[in-house]
């Protein structure tokens, strides 16, 4: 039941179950589910919001926040894989595309420890 | 290849080796990928933004659009599986954990097409 | 004591008093205050998440309601002076050159009724 | 013309007047206008993304990222006043108002050099 071996849609079914148990697909229009993904977004944020960078490595040596942490993350993608659903994207294809698109994007030996982006 | 034959750690791991290719893991300190993630999740938004709310509902009848929000979406996972290898966090059972709480905090039965949400 | 009669400098001053009384300029690297504002954002936007865009302009009718907003509001303006006082920006020299840009980037008479914004 | 000598209300009319003449006010649903908000204080913090928390003070230090800081800055407080307009909201009286509140929820003496915020 970890990553290893769940897919990526039986986790989009677990969302999709929950939304229409409650018959809240009327509201989980597009532009309504990249709010609240946003919203959750700000709320994980919050976590690292008064920390140095370098403090917040430290995070998972605390196990309460740990877990606080990981609860608002399950929030964010589980409000990416709602907007999935609502709009029929599929989730692997669009990341192995885009990941491909980085790497053009970002070529490993050009990019190696440099955090500076390309203009777009 | 599809989300029905692909485990979230093989995803993870596309991200993963992404990073490590680049060496940039000296800048995915927690506090930096959250606010990437929130980055993100604001371009996403970006889309709907001058949309009503039902007009958002009719984007995956535009091809061109639908694969530009595809695009953020995947950013927006992708950034939020780079800090779930950066934290140690188990997405698929952050989900699972959390969708109980959900489900406890919102009965189907009192909650079925309401939006209204209870105060924390 | 109202907009009509209270400078901008009147403000920021507020702001900064607060921060200088609790010795939390230690605390305000602008990084730290660009996320705390975007997270004050992101609680503003809390409030329309799930209104259709129509019924978001009924608010202002529901005095409890707007209320909150107006203090979410205060929360985004406040952490924007604390951030422009950090940094040393003028915000109304600032605001004016940012608007004089906009009027060249949207000439009235060419995006009059129409919300599509030029790519970058 | 600086912060010293521009009350609110002349920086908010300066907001008004440009949305009037391109008649945009039919897309500035507080809704709407508070996902834009959100999405500047993104753009905003994307300046900060990759630095250390220290390393973000020096931004002050070089003028051409000061100047395109200040650029979203504007942007950020513009659309706060745009959803002030909308909504009718005084911000002079709603700062000092949730000042007063600030005051009382984090004593000087009690968080003086303190960044834990107490739980709502």
């Amino acid at each position: 039941m970890s990553d290893a071996t769940t897919t990526v849609a039986e986790l989009r079914q677990i969302i999709a179950d929950f939304v229409a148990e409650r018959d809240w697909s009327q509201f989980h229009a597009p532009k309504n589910v990249s709010m609240a993904l946003a919203i959750e977004a700000a709320e994980l944020m919050e976590h690292f919001q008064w920390l140095t960078t370098e403090a917040s490595r430290e995070l998972p040596n605390d196990p309460a926040k740990l877990a606080e942490v990981g609860e608002e993350l399950a929030d964010v993608i589980g409000y990416s894989f709602a907007l999935a659903n609502e709009l029929g994207i599929d989730v692997s294809s669009a990341i192995r595309a885009k990941m491909v698109k980085n790497a053009e994007k970002y070529p490993a030996e050009k990019y190696r420890g440099r955090y500076e982006r390309p203009k777009n």
